[in-house]
Order: C-alpha cells, then structure tokens, then sequence
C-alpha cells in the first residue's frame, strides 16, 4: 500500500496556503515545566475545524473539468461543511448527503455555505452518495480514506515543525485517523526525535485497540456513540490504518470527565472554544504528561464546533480543580 | 508633542517578535457582501491581550542594568499579568501596585506570572508605584501613556497590513487610547486608503466626546465603570489623545447589549472566548456597516481575559436574533 509522504503533503500546502488559515502556536501555561506546551488552535479555521485542509487538498488537485461537475460527501459533521466551503470557493456544486436525523442547525449551516443537502434514512448514505457520483459524474470527497485528504491534514505537522523544530511531542485526536496519519507522516519525516501519540476517548478506543491487536478491530457504532466526543466515532480505514501503524508511537484514551475539564481550561486559560473532540490532546497532556517523553509538547485543537447547549453545560459544571 | 512613528513601530515589532504571537486575519462569516470580515484575535497572545506588545516593547527597550533593577505598575487588569509575564521573561522583578479591592483571582493569576503584588487602597495606586520607582530604582511601565507601549501596539496594525494590504477599515477598542493610537499610526502609515475607527461603550463614551470637542472631556470615574467593559474604563492621556485626533477617522459607540450579543457570536461563530472589551469591534461592525466605508474590514478582538461566571451568564442569555 502506498503511504503519503512527505513531499505529497508539501504539495498539498502548496494547493491549500491561499485557503486555510496558518495557525500559530500558541503558548499555554504549563502545568509540567519538563514539557512545555503549545497549542495548535485548528478550531479557528473556517468552519471551526482542521477538516478544511483535507477538503482543499483534495477538491483542489481535480482538474477543472472535473471538479466543474461537482463533489460530493456524506457527512454531518465538520467535514460535510468543510467541503461546502471549499466548493463554494472554488464555485462548483456540491451535494452532501446527511442522515434524515441529523439536527437541523447543521443541515441549516452546511446549506448556508452553498450545499445542496439531500437527506436520506442513515443507512442508505453511502449509496445515495455514490447515486449523485454515478448520475452527476461528481467526485466523491470521503472525510479521511483518500491520500489528497491525508496529505492535507498533513500541513498541520509541517507548520508545527517549522515553528518548533525542537518538538518533542505531539498529542493528535484520533477517529477515522486522517490527522493524526498526516501529521504524523510529516513530523517524523522533519522532527525525527519527536513522539507522535494519538488520543482517543476511552468510550470509542478502537484505534488504540487496533494498533493493539496489530489489526482492525470493529467497534460496533453504537458502543464508539457512546463518547461526547461526536468528531471521534469514526474507524479507520485500511489505508489510515496503514498510516498510524508507520508513525504513531501509541494511542493514549481519556475519559469523558477529563474532556470535558479541557473543555473548560481551553475557554477560560486559553480563550478557545473547542469542541470535545476537540480537547482530548490536552485532556491526555494532563493525564499522561510523566509517562510521556519530556520536552517541547504540542497539543493539536482540531476543532471548536460545539452546540451551544452543550457548551453553556459543560461551562456550568462545578470548576474542575484548580489547573492554570 | 512627538508622535510615534512608522519607524517607531518597526522598532517595536524588531524588539517583540520572538515573545509576542503572531496572530493570523481569521475570515468570519459577514453579514455584509460589501464589507467581508476579518478577526484579528489578540485574545490569543499569552496572558490573553494585545497588552503584551506594549509591555514587551517597553521592557526590552530598557538598558540592562535599568531593567535588572525591576519593573513597576499599577494596574488590576490585562496590563498587571502583561507586566508581570514581560518582566519574568526578562527574569527582573515586577511590582504590581492593585486597589486592595481587587478580586482576589486577578491577584492569584499575577502572582502566579512571579509579580509581588502590593495591595494598597484604591487612591493611593499612584503614589505607591511612585513609591517603589523612588525606593528601588525600579522603572515605571504605564499602560498607554508612553510611546514605547504606544509602538508595541501599533505592531498589530503593521500585521494587518502585511496580511491583508488592502485593508478598507479597521475597527479597534478605544480606552486609554494606546491600542488605537499604535494600530491607527501603522494603518495610516501603510494603507493611506484605510479607515481606523475607534470603538466605545456608549457609557464609557469618553474619548468620543474628546474628539467631538477637540479637547479632552473628562467622564466621572463612576460614570465610565457603568460599563460591563471593564478593559474600556480609562480615559486618554495627552499624548494618546494627540495620537488619536491624528489618526483614527471617527469613533463609535455601542451598547451593552451589542456587546454581549458579539461576545455570544465570537464563541459560536469564531470559535474565540473574548472579554466584553474585546468584543465591542464586532458590535460596531453590525451596527455601523452600512455608514462606514465598504471594502475589507478588520476588527480587532483586543482580549479574552473574561470573569468565568461572566461569559456564563452571557452564554446562558437567550439567543440573540440569528446573526450567523
């Protein structure tokens, strides 16, 4: 199987620079002085989430005839908008098609980038997906399974090297293992002496049971739905599998309390809004950091999509104990 | 009066570089076709305000035998910690003179930047900064009323007009005047096309009646503290007021409730917690757009640095109208 490599993903932050934002590292104060900590705040990309650099990445490597017919993807989370964005930039259709329970604020927000959504029953996504491919002649976009898609969320780990060439780990949330494949890709390839370690609820840890296991292990979805991380449910595929195997140094789990006390730092020590999702990296800084290598740590925020009912609850819980 | 020039900043921006945050032009969702939208988060640099440039442009500009001897200032807000954090980096003491009515976290969270925080009641913060100044040899940093901090700031302004040269308007929090008299100065300077307004509660609409009289108005300390902007109660000095009447085109005023529905649309839509002060840019831009000049806008999100039970009670209000 071939792997993405580094020169395929300075070949997607070529396609992507002029449309994501370069996001900085951002200081946090530390608890630890052993591992000082940066956050990688990917919740301020448009759409609120790291999503849009796969999306780029791949819609942009079609060639204009082509991606003049259209794309497609079944989402309903970041990714579904990441690619209405992205297609609305470059001014061509796109179709997402989203399970007919899927709650109407996001139905409402993906069409307000320009989508097209077609709502089918949850389990006839993927065919109806590939009708609109079949019919329409339009590219399917899936969400991580696609090396263009990998090779863009691997931009995060070349911006990560170039501002922190002495980095001595790295905590990336894992779900169907997209960002963590791409960034992990990049930073061993840059920051060989560096840690790559993905984080996963302990709720839907099937990543981490797979690397494990030395193959894919199924977690039935109803067992990974459990998590109030909703952006980490996914499995990954054969290919990203492939990926965390040849770069991830482990994958650590949290629990859902400790996501949601990183929830509540994140907003009140680093102003971010971050979605539960994504929060598990710092949740596993502060669980793990003295079994974890010492130095220089960055914290990946992939996201910041959080429903506000769900934010004003997790705000409103009894302050966490006291971590500046 | 000499007022700090281009030059002046790019001294500033040579002196901060390396401790300061670059922060990025994050895209926001407009309203407005005319008049897209760019945030410019300085709640993101560490201690969570743009408070930090000025502080750091100050500190590092001392000869090293004055610096060695320490740092002084009187202030219980962003300033205090942007001190505090600016002196440990440079590993020379900081002495924070606060009203002893000052909450007891403010005190805890400047402490914690390694500060000795001298409390004192509320009308002799003065002559207790003074005090220490004349006992220890130690160096004055005000928060706006010097041109050093003055350039600090303004290292913002030349950001933005690196980032996005041909910038239409940039709309910035107006208090004691240094944020805005730095960021017009440089925006000036660089982009002649450009128009920089102020931004005021209207009941802390002080320095707007100044510019209107073409004198400094003095606003009772009582009527300022009316505001839940407590980052925008002071007034400007001379030099800030000189610096404002050269560079800024207007200023606006918004209401408290403008305020608070921006601060619920930065958490929901940017993704960025901000503090009451830091969200009156985005208030002004959804009252104001149509009277102001069309063209890309910049709005500056000064800080994040917000009373956990406060940005819960904002969050915890009704939905504002859709203002997506």
């Amino acid at each position: 199987m071939h792997l993405v490599t580094l020169d395929d993903i300075r070949a997607a932050a070529d396609r992507v620079r002029t449309s994501v934002v370069r996001t900085p590292l951002l200081p946090a104060p530390s608890a630890d002085p052993e591992r000082p900590l940066w956050l990688k705040p990917e919740s301020l990309q448009p759409i609120g989430a790291f999503k849009i650099r796969g999306a780029f990445s791949a819609i942009a490597r079609l060639d204009e005839r082509t991606r003049a017919r259209g794309v497609v993807a079944y989402s309903s989370g970041n990714h579904a908008q990441a690619v209405a964005y992205a297609a609305r930039a470059y001014g061509v259709p796109a179709h997402i098609v989203m399970p007919d329970v899927t709650p109407r604020v996001k139905v409402d927000r993906t069409r307000e980038y320009g989508a097209e959504v077609v709502l089918v029953p949850i389990g006839e996504r993927e065919s109806a997906a590939y009708n609109i491919v079949a019919e329409r002649g339009a590219v399917l976009v899936p969400p991580f399974d696609h090396p263009d898609v990998i090779a863009g969320q691997g931009t995060i780990g070349l911006e990560i090297a170039a501002d922190l060439p002495d980095v001595a780990l790295v905590l990336v949330p894992v779900s169907g293992g997209g960002l963590a494949s791409g960034i992990g890709t990049a930073v061993r390839a840059l920051c060989p002496n560096a840690a790559v370690v993905g984080v996963e609820p302990e709720l839907a840890a099937d990543a981490r049971a797979s690397l494990r296991a030395g193959e894919r292990v199924d977690w039935p979805v109803e067992r990974r739905a459990r998590t109030i991380a909703d952006g980490l449910r996914s499995q990954p595929s054969e290919l990203t599998f492939a990926h965390l195997r040849a770069v991830l140094d482990d994958i650590v789990t949290v629990s859902e309390d400790e996501i949601r006390r990183a929830m509540v730092e994140l907003a009140h020590s680093a102003r971010l809004v971050a979605e539960p999702s994504g929060a598990v990296g710092l949740a596993a800084y502060h669980r793990y950091a003295a079994e974890l290598p010492a130095g220089p740590t960055v914290v990946v925020i992939s996201g910041g999509n959080v429903d506000p009912a769900l934010l004003r609850a997790v705000l409103d819980a009894p302050d966490p104990a006291d971590r500046q």
